[in-house]
C-alpha cells in the first residue's frame, strides 16, 4: 500500500494529456508548485513514549512486534481521505504514532489494553488503514503517547460452520484473503466496498462498512452474527443466535464503535455460497428522478439485483460509472464528453484502464450518446435464480421507463470497480482535489438532501464538478454518494475542510445521516453530535466510560468530548 | 381483556368432555380444588403513594387520568404469563401498582418522568399488558410507590409517507388498530404475533417482538426505522435513514430496552402494500430433522414463504399446528390422537374452534393420518410474486423430502392463529399448567438446544407433554418454540418456577439465547446476565444510570442489579 496514496504503487499511472487538458480547460486545474515528499522526507514528531513503557509493551507482544522505525510510523499515520493524502504528500507526519504494536492473540490485545490504561497510552486500533474520516488520528492531549495497535497478525480464518453458514475470522484478515479462504470451500462474504483490496474485516465491522453489492449481500453489519470485543474492562462475547429478544442488541452497539469502546478480536460472519452465475448490465433513464423512482420500486417491490447503482446526469456524462475509458490512451467517454472524474473513498467506482476494453464504441448499439444524455443504471445479478430475478427486475425497470443498454456498461463497471482511488492519486498530483462524500435518508427526503449537498459544495468551492450516485438501497430509503473534483488552491487542506464543514452542516440541516458507510471518525464528529443530540451523546460517553475508564481507546474519535 | 386470563371473556369456552378425559387419562390432570377468584376478591396492597405525589401526577395529566380504583389497579397487575394468571386466579394482587397514570402526549410523559424521578416513584410503562416474562412487575424496594404508565391515550397514527413507505405512530396503538388505520390506505405492517389482538406497537418495540409472518415481513425490530424515547435525562430522537454508519445503532439499544431506559413516545415504522393475494398450505415431513433441513434450505437459498412453521412430531400429533378441531364438538385431531395441547405466550397458534371447519376428514386426501405420523409444515405466501415464490419454494420443499398436503392444513392454521391463549385459560381452569418457552440459536446448535430444553422439562416436571415448532427462520439459525402441558400440583406457581429455572439454565448451557421474542423481564434476568456476561451487564447499567439516574424505570426488569 502506498504510504501517501492508494494501493499498489505499481498500479499507479499518469493521466494522459487529453484528460489533463480537460482538467485545465473545464475546471482550471493547475499542477501544484511543489512535488510530493518522499517517504524519508516525512517529518515525524519524536517518540515520546518512555523506554519502560515500550518495554512493558514488548513484554506483552515480543520485542519484534513493537516498532518505532520511521517507515513503520509513517505507514500508520492517518488514513486515506483526501486531506490525509494531501498532508502526507506535503511531508506532514505530525499525527504519527510513537510506536506500532502488533499483538498475536486476543489475550495479547487484552493485556495491551491493561498496560496502556495503566500507563495512559492512547491506542489506535489499526486494520487496513483505509479510514476516510480521520478515524486514525487520535487526540493525544493528556496521554503519555500514542500507539497504533496493528491487527495484521490476527489474520486467521478460525472456523467454518457450513450448516449454519457462519465463518469465524480474526479481525486483521484483509477482504481479498477472506474471500480466498472462503472460496476454497465454495463460499463468499459478498462484501466488496471500494476499499476491498486493503481493508480488514475488523475495520468493516468497526466502521459499519457497506459494499457495492449491498443490495444482494447486505451491509457488513448485516453479516455480523457474533463478535468478541476486548476492552479495558474485560471481554464482551456477543451473538448466541441470529436474532434475539434478550435486551438491546449489543452487537449493534459494538458495530460502528470505531475502536473507541474496544478492539474486535473475533468476528462470526454469515457467509453465502459463491455465485455460480453472474450477469451485469446497463440501463438508461432520462433523468435522475426517473431512475430514482425505478430504484425505489425495485427496493420496495423487489426483486433486488445483487448490485444496483444509479448515476446522476453529471456522473453519467463524465463516465464514472463506466470508467474503463479514463486513463486509457486517448481516453474519452463514448458519449464524447471525456472522463475526468474519479470516485474515491471506500465506495464508488472508477477507471482501471489497465485492462481497458477499447474505449469509445465498445458498448454496442445504444450505449453511447444515449447514456450521455441521461442517467446510467448498472444492475448486477449473482447467485441463485439469476434468470428469474433478472427477468422480474428487468420488467420493472422497463415499466419505470428504463431503456436496456445490454451487458457492456455493466461489465465495464464491474472491471473498474476497485480502481477509482488510483485515479484519485493521479488527479491529486495534477493539482485537482478529488474527494467523496456520502449520506443517506428516507426516499422522500432524498431530493432535498441531494440539492442541499450540491448547494453547499457550490457555495464553498465555486464551480466544482459534483457527481452523485445511489448505490445502497433499502425499502424506506437510500444513500447518496457524491464525488467532487475542484482545482487545488494554495492551501488545499483548508480549502477542503471548509467545503466539508459546509456539507456536514447541510446534511444535518436537511435531515440526512452524516454518514451511510464511511463512519464518524473525527471529520464527522460535530455533525454526529448534532445528529444524535445531547442524550445520545451522553449514552456514548457512558458506554465509553464503562468499557474504557481511562479513555485510551481512539481518543477524539466517535465520542464527542463533553 | 380478561383481568385473569386472555382476551375477550365472551370468547372463552369450556373444554369438551373428550378433551378433559384425555387430560385425565394421558397426563393425570385433576381439576383444582379452589375456584378462581372474582375481580373484586383480588387482594391489593394499600396505596402507599402520598397524596401530594398523586396530586403532582394529576397536575401533569389531569385528575381523571390518575386512577387508583380497585379495577384499574387489578387490570394493571402483572402480565399474561401462566404464573401471572395463576397468581391472579388465586386472588393475589400483591404486585399491583399504587396508581395508573395515563399521559396524553410526549410532553406529559417527559414531565411525568421528571416528577417520578424527583419523588422516587417507580414507573412501569404499560402497553397492552401482554408480557409473558414478568416485565410488568417491578421491584419496589426503595421507592415511594409504583405507577403503571398506561400508554393507551397515545393511540394516534401520526403520519404516513407513502413514498418512503414509513408510517409514524404513537406507542399505545394496538396492533389491530394499526392494521385498520393502515388498511384504509392499502398498507400493512405484517406483524402478527399471537398477542396481536391486544399488544401495542410500543410494546412490540420495547420487547423486540417477532410475529408469525416474520419470514416475510421481518421481526418488529426490522420494521422500526425511527423512534422517540422520553427519558428522565431528556429526549432521544433516532433514525434519520434506514441504515447509517454514524456510530453504533442507538435504535438497537432502545429496541429491547423494555421500559428500563425510557418510554417510547413515537415510532416510525416501515410499512408494505397490503397483500392482494394469499396462499397457505401444508406439507408433511417424515421427521423433525428432515423438516428442519428443508426449512433451513429455504432460509439459506430462498425464496422464503411469508409464513413458515414446522411442528415437531409431538406438536403435529397433538394437532397444535392444525387446531380447529380442539374444542369443537367431539373434537379429535384427524390423526385420531386428539387435541389436548395449547400454545400460549406471544407466539404460536392454537384452537379457535368457534369457526371450526369440520374436524376430522376436512383436509381431504393426504392430510389425515399421514401428518400424524410425521411433522407438519405450514407455508403461507402473501404479497408480490406469490405464484413464482410458491413454485420455487414448493420445488425446494419437495426436493427436501416434503409431501404436499394441499391448502387445508395451512388454512386451518391461519384461522386459529390467535386463539391458543383462550385455550390456555380453559386448560388452567381444568387443572393443567400450560406454558410456552422459546429460544434461538444457530442451525448447527439447534438439535442440542432442542434436546436440552426437553430434558430440563422432563427432569423438572416428570412426564409433561412437550411440543415444539420452528417459526422464525434466518439464514444462520432459527428459534425453537416449546409448549408444555403438565398437571398442576398443590403449588403450581412454584412448580412452574422450578421448571422454568431448569430450562433457563439448560438454554444458557447449550449456547442458545434466553429469548427469541418474549423478552427478558424478570423471568429471564439471571440467565440474561449469564448470556451477556459481566461486561455486557456493566454496559446496561451504565446506559441505565445515564438515562435514568434515579432508577425509576421498571426497576428489577432487564437490567441485572449489581
Amino acid at each position: 500500500m502506498s504510504w501517501s496514496g492508494w494501493g499498489d504503487p505499481a498500479k499507479a499511472r499518469e493521466l494522459p494529456e487529453p484528460v489533463l487538458a480537460l482538467l485545465r480547460d473545464l475546471l482550471g486545474v493547475r499542477a501544484p508548485g511543489t512535488p510530493a515528499a518522499a517517504l524519508e522526507e516525512v517529518a515525524l514528531p519524536p517518540v515520546v513514549l518512555p523506554e519502560p513503557v515500550l518495554n512493558a509493551l514488548a513484554k506483552v507482544v515480543g520485542e519484534q512486534n513493537v516498532r518505532t522505525g520511521h517507515e513503520d510510523r509513517v505507514r500508520h499515520t492517518r488514513g486515506k481521505s483526501t486531506p490525509d493524502l494531501l498532508r502526507m504528500r506535503a511531508g506532514d507526519g505530525s499525527a504519527a504514532p510513537d510506536a506500532v504494536v502488533l499483538p498475536g492473540s486476543h489475550e495479547e490485545v487484552a493485556e495491551l489494553l491493561r498496560v496502556c490504561s495503566r500507563e495512559r497510552v492512547a491506542v489506535v486500533p489499526f486494520g487496513g488503514g483505509t479510514s476516510v474520516v480521520g478515524g486514525l488520528a487520535p487526540d493525544r492531549t493528556g496521554f503519555a503517547g500514542v500507539v497504533a495497535l496493528d491487527l495484521g497478525r490476527l489474520d486467521r480464518l478460525i472456523s467454518v460452520d457450513e450448516e449454519s453458514m457462519v465463518a469465524a475470522f480474526e479481525p486483521g484478515v484483509r477482504a481479498p484473503d477472506a474471500e480466498r479462504l472462503l472460496a476454497a470451500r465454495g463460499l463468499t462474504l459478498g462484501h466488496f466496498p471500494q476499499s476491498f483490496e486493503y481493508a480488514t474485516l475488523g475495520g468493516f465491522a468497526a466502521a459499519r462498512s457497506s459494499g457495492q453489492a449491498s443490495a444482494g449481500y447486505g451491509r457488513f453489519d448485516d453479516m455480523v452474527v457474533g463478535l468478541t470485543l476486548a476492552t479495558p474492562a474485560g471481554t464482551l462475547e456477543l451473538g448466541r443466535a441470529p436474532k434475539s429478544a434478550a435486551g438491546p442488541d449489543l452487537r449493534q452497539l459494538v458495530l460502528g464503535s470505531e475502536g473507541a469502546f474496544g478492539v474486535i478480536t473475533a468476528l462470526r460472519l454469515r457467509v453465502r455460497r459463491a455465485p455460480a452465475e453472474r450477469r451485469y448490465e446497463g440501463w438508461r433513464f432520462a433523468t435522475f428522478a426517473q431512475g430514482s423512482a425505478a430504484v425505489r420500486a425495485l427496493a420496495q417491490e423487489g426483486p433486488l439485483p445483487t448490485v444496483l447503482r444509479l448515476s446522476d446526469e453529471t456522473e453519467t456524462m463524465i463516465g464514472l460509472a463506466k470508467p474503463d475509458e479514463i486513463g486509457s490512451d486517448g481516453a474519452r467517454g463514448p458519449d464524447g464528453a471525456g472522463g475526468s472524474g474519479a470516485a474515491a473513498g471506500s465506495d464508488g467506482a472508477g477507471g482501471s484502464g489497465a485492462e481497458g476494453s477499447g474505449g469509445a464504441g465498445s458498448g454496442g448499439a445504444g450505449s453511447g450518446g444515449a447514456v450521455g444524455s441521461g442517467c446510467l443504471l448498472v444492475a448486477g445479478y449473482e447467485g441463485v435464480r439469476v434468470g428469474s430475478r433478472h427477468a422480474a427486475a428487468s420488467a420493472l425497470l422497463a415499466r419505470m421507463g428504463g431503456e436496456p443498454l445490454g451487458p457492456e456498461p455493466g461489465e465495464a463497471w464491474e472491471r473498474g470497480r476497485f480502481s477509482a482511488p488510483y485515479l484519485r492519486d493521479s488527479l491529486l498530483a495534477a493539482g485537482a482535489t478529488v474527494e467523496t462524500l456520502e449520506t443517506a435518508g428516507f426516499w422522500a427526503s432524498l431530493p432535498r438532501l441531494y440539492d442541499a449537498v450540491r448547494l453547499a459544495l457550490l457555495g464553498a468551492l465555486g464551480s466544482p464538478l459534483v457527481m452523485c450516485h445511489i448505490s445502497h438501497v433499502y425499502e424506506t430509503g437510500a444513500s447518496l454518494y457524491f464525488t467532487v473534483v475542484t482545482p487545488q488552491d494554495a492551501d488545499p487542506v483548508a480549502q477542503w475542510e471548509r467545503a466539508k464543514a459546509a456539507v456536514n452542516a447541510a446534511v444535518v440541516e436537511a435531515g440526512g445521516t452524516i454518514t451511510h458507510h464511511h463512519g464518524v471518525g473525527r471529520d464527522h464528529l460535530d455533525a454526529y453530535a448534532r445528529e444524535i443530540g445531547p442524550v445520545g451523546t451522553g449514552v456514548l460517553r457512558a458506554v465509553k466510560a464503562e468499557l474504557d475508564p481511562a479513555g485510551i481507546l481512539n481518543p477524539g474519535v466517535l465520542v464527542p468530548r463533553a
